[in-house]
């Protein structure tokens, strides 16, 4: 059965009903219901972050159902196009191709073809020169000796290169960032990405609504462990 | 061809034959012919603790071996529905969602149907007044001001609804929440659960079989690194 | 449409030229045509890494084309049964049964059968009793009261019998432990593995290069997370 074509407006397949009707109702009431509706976040960011969390922790299932969200609510598909490599990068790039697979039919259905994702007069974002050197230089100091090698392509390939592609904005690119280190249970580095995500516009209340979607998508307790981070961050910062 | 008819008493599919058979040697002897028969934990308790462990990773092809597992030993189609919709919350939604999808054709094919489900008379259980009191007005003063939709969500729906909603005991709820924190490496959390599990009536032995019981499902790796929390959470206790 | 039959050398399924164009750019450049290329690893050793990854992290989609790249450079299809049936232990059983799934359709293609995959006359490797008993006694000292049965296990039979099982050295057992730590954000594990590497013959310029190549597979924060740790090792020893 195809569940990408269930009448329900909930998108549910019917399991859900047989197996686990409670889920049922806490999707309609708690999540799509409430949560997807409360203001602090558009249904756009929330759609890049459940994106996020679904290609980061390989979730194929309800990738569909989300891609249509996205793409209905003002996510372009040059946009998702760019969520997908980014995310190859920073979750893994099986990742990123099985994802690939699972939004091919979807884009064949909605008729986005390699038009859509062509930006061929888009600018790369300017590259804030100043920043990229100062992070460049703690990292080489760091770990320069040890990873020579990551720590190049960290500097070219990575700060230079992708998070200037002009299919998915920084502010766009913290955001899926943000969602992939948490899914991943990868605390350490989620302060950099906050900061960034800061500098970038992000508003701390946006990024307070990020933890209370997010926690539905990854789990709440990667969610509790985010936190803490979260506050120091806040803390920590001027602004 | 369909592996969940494959007649080996085992379950395990003719490819583990086929690329590793050493892996169906240590199958039989020291998994489901070893640790599985110690009595220090119920075959029931261990169907929980493994089931948990395959939806909050996403492993489906396990799950129908395991569903049967827990069916056939004490676990009531109800208590597998709760665990589902428990797992939801704490590893994802989609994780819940694709693992609904998987267990779908297990019912079916044993017979459980929406009567099997529903507890249309079972009492959600008591809350613990003062003890949620407690952790909510903790959580209110680290996390109130950042997070308040999260806070209020953890206080209303996860706390004072899903956890004492009547398909799945506490007692079980912990042994579900602790398997799935393991096995998302969210060892931050697990000190909060083993307590909960503690007053819940899980024994300290019980606890102590869940981590030689799931080192062989979520990776040895994880569990040393539980064994230190568990160690705390115990020294910490009077009891 | 089978995309293990993708004529492309890339090996990249149509997909992603459909959904995401740029991260086949980055795949032929700073991928396959880059970091692959690198001579500090073999393709041999990262074929086996990349494996480890796969199987650790459930990615199926990609296994069939890397187990080809590591049955096509010296990776012999009992290496590889022995891979998987390491990674039963410190992934999760789930993984290592789902993988052969995946692999025994590809040891099908290339008419990999028993045969291949027995070693009849190889003899266990031999067992450092000294290091084995220090590290026995280290661990039952921290551990062996609270799980007696674990410790037991981690004795008797991981390090005394899987480690020391001729389908694969200890040092390529080395890598493929190392990797799905990295893969499984377990980090707290990370050190003893290092070190046990390095013992066994795996250079640090070696151990380096793996954190280079497994970004790309285990996304770019779980290594930063590790390198912290590897430069902890490297900085603690006197070799």
């Amino acid at each position: 059965m195809d569940h990408t074509d269930c009448p329900s407006p909930n998108g549910l397949p019917d399991s859900v009903r047989l197996v686990a009707p409670s889920l049922e109702a806490y999707t309609d009431r708690v999540l799509l219901g409430g949560v997807w509706k409360r203001p602090q976040l558009s249904v756009r960011d929330r759609s890049l972050i459940t994106l996020s969390v679904l290609v980061a922790r390989n979730q194929s299932e309800r990738l569909p159902y989300y891609v249509d969200m996205a793409l209905d609510n003002d996510v372009k598909a040059s946009e998702l196009s760019g969520l997908i490599t980014h995310l190859a990068f920073y979750s893994g790039w099986a990742n990123a191709i099985a994802a690939t697979e699972i939004v091919q039919p979807v884009f064949a259905r909605r008729g986005i073809g390699a038009a859509a994702l062509a930006t061929p007069d888009a600018e790369p974002f300017p590259l804030d020169q100043t920043g990229e050197q100062r992070r460049h230089t703690v990292t080489s100091r760091k770990f320069g000796e040890l990873a020579p090698g990551l720590v190049q392509l960290t500097h070219e390939v990575l700060f230079q290169d992708l998070w200037l592609q002009p299919e998915l904005t920084p502010r766009d690119r913290c955001l899926v960032t943000i969602s992939s280190v948490i899914a991943t249970a990868q605390t350490a580095q989620l302060a950099f990405y906050l900061n960034r995500a800061l500098d970038h516009g992000v508003t701390r209340a946006e990024l307070s609504e990020l933890m209370t979607h997010i926690a539905f998508y990854s789990g709440w307790s990667s969610v509790f462990t985010a936190l803490g981070v979260v506050k120091d961050v806040f803390e920590g910062r001027p602004d």
